[in-house]
């Protein structure tokens, strides 16, 4: 293998495939479009991606997905982000190199990463394919401490990545590329609780929010045979959630003047991205049922004389494990299932988010690296 | 039957019997001590009880406990109270009458009512057992709209009390009277969550607040060989909760600064009835798991995105249903499970309330009637 050097070649079984396919064994300089302030303009950059591991997989970017947390984040809503702030955690790459190590990829292939790229993978939650909250410190897609290169993680707006095998997720040939990012966190994020909280055919699902998040959340619950009520502040968005498929749409201040809602939803999935009343609709819930908050918005004014008559809960959540994330592809792909995108070139993500903001987009916006 | 009225015989098998304990069909002028304004003081005064109904069951008091919503309601903390206002859920008494078509209990049984005293019977709650959150209206046992009587309904503040006989609970003979009254609110408020949330044993269990409520908590969940902590506000009850089997008692503050107690607790039950920060509690349960508010104060400061970290719930519970009540007093009956009880007359009301709200009860007052 020494003549390999400074090329990197596949495993035995892939190298012809690899020689076809050869790139530098990096670092790689990558173009990448992030912010050099908290709430500044995105502009092009150049970062370095570390060199391929053993176990890595090198993927060039083909889309990002622009997630609500992506604007918290690039804006300081949560804090001051780490500088440069690259986003994106809803990635969908093809591959182009991989580690000697690797297995689960051969280049040409496609794959997928979402909010997070390492784990201890020794702890109890790892070990349970619960990766996204390990113990000793998952390290998530972008503004994370990044253990192997020092410094903070930098996401998916740009044009490569390297990941480690383990935490890429396999795209099924044959799946839409262009609307399969989001799945990557928006669906995922949606499709867990669904499965936590075991929804079944013909139990009421209310979906608060129609967003990013909420119009996934619908879409899954509806394949599930869900009765899926949207509860939305967007008087535009009513039409919208009944051709996805959900029996009924309320504007939020209709359906809490609505009485035959009181006690009425087996789960209540919130995608809200800001604080809000959150009593109104915990009054909606079933009793001995869940609101779970996805959208990670403060639940506020919760009365607890009310939650406790009806042994309500309140829940968080938050994506998914590996294999459950691997999981919600798979059936997404098998019932194409896909979020409605709009997909837009990397100097329009400004534009984006100011339209993320003002919950003008229906429903996910996508950058598409290729043709930039 | 004729020749009963106007006194009341109980069914055949019963009749020997009641004709030695006849009494009169009612409606029964009874002494009671309440509140003729919000947060007066106690005074005797006389109520009517209703005439036996054929379901009904007369009983003479002869304990009742005082509960922290006594003096919440008493004092209008939660809005201001029916009056005169005679609280008083937790109330045991000997049987001196009862209906026709009574079958659950015979002159001389001893009864047990707590916090409700009627349901209607037939909505989807009432037929799952769960009568405490009747679809169509729970009837507490007071300042609760009395569906029979009109007004509303008095507690066990009292001398008798006429109640339907499915919310009465049979109280096995050899219970100790004295010590039995707080199983029907303090106790089924606390067993009701360790049996819904299934504590095994060896689970982490902690108890947040150390009173009435808080040591029936620590009674149960060490019976059911959890490894229970408390968390108390009060330095002289550490010793107490060690007395009771918790193997850890922490000042909030103490255990907050603990980091071995992050993520730690299978089950957080809190007692506490005002308002408190949450957050820091919530950071000691474990991953998946609840913290549980029964004791109604408003659970401040809640994180959202640390509670989708760890798919972290906040629920309530309220009391438990008739079965479930039964089932405790049973439970506490066979394994000597008693509340550790202070036992005063009805003139010493006001002063026990002022001590409630002190912390200075260890840890429930129960009032004796048949002393006064």
């Amino acid at each position: 293998m020494a003549a390999a050097a400074p090329l990197l070649f596949a495993s035995a079984t892939t190298q012809a495939q690899s020689a076809r396919n050869a790139v530098a064994a990096g670092p790689y300089p990558t173009r990448a479009w992030g912010v050099t302030e908290t709430a500044g303009k995105f502009a092009p950059m150049t970062i370095q991606r570390r060199a391929l591991g053993d176990n890595d997989v090198l993927l060039d970017i083909l889309y990002a997905g622009i997630c609500h947390s992506d604007v918290h984040t690039a804006r300081g809503d949560w804090g001051a982000p780490g500088l440069p702030c690259v986003p994106g955690h809803e990635i969908v790459g093809r591959v182009v190199a991989v580690g000697r190590n690797v297995t689960k990829f051969r280049v040409g292939d496609v794959g997928g990463v979402g909010c997070m790229v390492d784990a201890c993978g020794s702890c109890e939650n790892c070990l349970a394919d619960r990766e996204q909250i390990c113990v000793n410190g998952t390290t998530f897609t972008y503004d994370s401490p990044d253990k192997v290169s020092g410094g903070h993680t930098l996401g998916g707006y740009s044009e490569r990545i390297v990941v480690t095998e383990k935490f890429v997720i396999r795209i099924p040939p044959g799946m839409d590329l262009r609307a399969t990012a989001p799945i990557l966190c928006a669906g995922i994020t949606t499709f867990s609780p669904i499965r936590h909280w075991g929804v079944v055919p013909g139990q009421r699902v209310a979906v608060v929010g129609l967003g990013g998040l909420g119009h996934m959340a619908v879409k899954l619950a509806v394949a599930q045979r869900a009765d899926v009520t949207v509860l939305t502040t967007t008087p535009g968005k009513i039409a919208a959630a009944r051709a996805m498929g959900a029996s009924a749409a309320y504007l939020w201040q209709d359906a809490q003047a609505r009485p035959e809602l009181r006690n009425h939803f087996d789960l209540m999935i919130s995608t809200v991205p800001y604080a809000f009343e959150a009593e109104p609709f915990m009054q909606m819930l079933k009793l001995d049922s869940t609101f779970v908050n996805v959208g990670l918005g403060e639940a506020r004014g919760i009365n607890p004389a009310a939650m406790a008559f009806g042994r309500k809960s309140l829940a968080g959540s938050m994506i998914g494990g590996i294999a459950e994330t691997q999981e919600v592809i798979d059936h997404c792909f098998a019932r194409h299932i896909y979020p409605d995108v709009e997909v837009i070139r990397p100097e329009q993500i400004d534009a984006a988010y100011q339209r993320v903001v003002g919950k003008d987009v229906r429903f996910r916006f996508v950058i598409e690296f290729a043709s930039s």
